[in-house]
């Protein structure tokens, strides 16, 4: 038994299964379009997941969100990063002032950004373009003892989930997942290697640009952790609170509110997906809510989308994160439910079918 | 020595190596771009290589053209497709009407659709959003003599090349290459199994749908056409006119005279790559002008792809043809060129580097 507040448990029995009858609708209007069977590969399958989770047979992706959660990690004191921990700051005015990578990709696609300091370890200006989810200056070193406590992670969680209401409230089609913190390629690594049950070797990554030596140093650090705060791993809200980070645990939040909106979400990277696995650990039901954005270049990520039962639908090697594979995955989504919108029926076009 | 009009020759001539420059430089602003190097994978070679193409160190796809090239067969009288030939016809006028998946994915992308009628069996309307490139009303049937003669050949590549000098005039920053042809995937592995020396069985697929003995008698069929008509894999505008068909000479002349503007040409699926196998025969200075958008379902495709060295963007099991993949392919190339200009470097962002 998970021991959360109430309200997460309620969103959590908010879930519901995909929606047949929609799912159906779409199967059979794919069959009358203007294609032979199946000639759009897995846009067809993605188009019908998409009104399975929507309940709508032509579903539309026109308002399309990306979230960017930011938060500072106290493990960076072991060495983990290549990058100082100032940087994530100085990312989260970047992303505000729209001159990040995902603020180029989100133009292209008409997503909005939404940047959120769950935990940035520096105080940030109020602005209305900056979610206030700050839960604390950073993260305790998860080397020495629990990165947050139990109730500090059900926050961050409340946070997350709390932003998606309020962007629901303007239009929310798709949830796209993003993420900027100094040191957290170590956290999701220590968080894949307990939820999968393996050792960090295989999961813990270069991260921004580790060299062989730095690379061997956060296999160790992560090691480390996993020693010294033993999570268990059927209670996703203890392997948040010992070895995961307030960004994580907003998407955790966001994530398990989009789920029960009845809205698809698009993981990005290597971050994002360890707290997709969170998600599923505290909802087993979230899962068929879940699309993978892409493969990333991180070489622990295949194991986590393996254990998520997740096809990435784009391998380009990115390692950026802050959504931005998570973009491109929404403009295959969205390019995905026009088709099944738009494209006309034999009949409607007077061809003759095979 | 390759017999080709003296036009032809002229564009071939004026194919250039990329502009080694502007790659340097393209190269030099990813570095001093808001990311870890290299996180951005293929993305950022990508970009470099829009720069080597295009000579600007920072290019911009603003004008997106696909062009849909179609065709009829003669060869479909031994049966070889799932489909009537009338829907050739059918699907052109689905083209212009807006009603097929490449005008859909066109929208999304921004992309302009140029429908093209190289030599669809039946007198279609005059109207100008059909461009008249029409060689004949189809091709010979190819299992019993040439598909074309020379001088047919000649006349498809030169109406596809003054197609895209007519879009180069009201702007065109890249080309996506598209087609529709009953039979036509019977066209492009005769010419995929000739150019590469494989046998047809490891070319030859379902195309629109065949089942296993239509597959069986596919593949008997192009080893009787390629028996038939022994085209010299070293003479391109031979195996044009021996195995092709008028729409897949369309996309070879549009192909060099791409090129020869200093443009990128998106390939798209199955037929698609077979033109560019031919243009890379006629000129093999056109090979970097080449991109991949994405892996066929089609399973001779990555022989094809692998001839050409080229390495696709997206794998989505996709097998319409229409362009349909290109115009994706064609949104992450624009995505490249706009992460390259529009992102903040770490200066102007005023962010430590690692």
């Amino acid at each position: 038994m998970i021991a959360t507040r109430a309200s997460l448990q309620n969103w959590i029995e908010q879930i519901k299964p995909l929606h047949r009858p929609a799912m159906a609708e779409a199967e059979a209007r794919q069959a009358r379009l203007t294609k032979p069977a199946g000639a759009l590969g897995r846009l067809e399958g993605l188009a019908t997941q998409l009104a399975g989770i929507t309940g709508e047979p032509r579903p539309r992706l026109t308002h399309k969100v990306v979230v960017v959660m930011a938060g500072d990690h106290g493990v960076t004191a072991e060495g983990v990063s290549a990058y100082p921990q100032s940087v994530t700051a100085q990312m989260v005015l970047n992303f505000i002032a729209g001159g990040a990578a995902i603020n180029v990709l989100a133009r292209q696609a008409g997503a909005r950004v939404v940047v959120a300091d769950l935990g940035v370890a520096s105080l940030l200006p109020t602005r209305p373009d900056l979610y206030d989810g700050k839960v604390a200056l950073g993260t305790a070193n998860m080397a020495h003892g629990p990165a947050m406590s139990r109730e500090q992670a059900i926050q961050a969680i409340e946070s997350g989930a709390e932003l998606v209401r309020r962007e629901a409230a303007q239009g929310l089609d798709i949830l796209g997942l993003g993420e900027m913190g100094i040191g957290n390629t170590t956290a999701a690594a220590a968080i894949a290697a307990v939820l999968i049950g393996a050792d960090p070797v295989e999961l813990v990554g270069r991260g921004t640009g580790l060299d062989d030596a730095g690379l061997m140093h956060k296999i160790e650090v992560v090691r480390r952790v996993l020693a010294v705060n033993q999570p268990d791993a059927s209670d996703g809200l203890e392997v948040l609170a010992k070895v995961g980070g307030f960004e994580i645990g907003g998407l955790v939040g966001a994530i398990l509110s989009t789920a029960a909106h009845r809205r698809p979400v698009m993981v990005d990277g290597f971050i994002t997906t360890a707290a997709a696995m969170i998600a599923v650990t505290l909802a087993p039901a979230i899962r068929p809510y879940l699309l993978a954005a892409h493969h990333s270049a991180e070489p622990g990520h295949g194991a986590m989308l393996a254990w998520l039962g997740l096809e990435p639908l784009l391998s380009l090697d990115l390692r950026l994160g802050e959504g931005t594979g998570a973009v491109l995955g929404m403009q295959l989504a969205d390019a995905a439910c026009r088709l099944l919108d738009e494209m006309a029926t034999f009949g409607e076009a007077g061809i003759d079918q095979g």
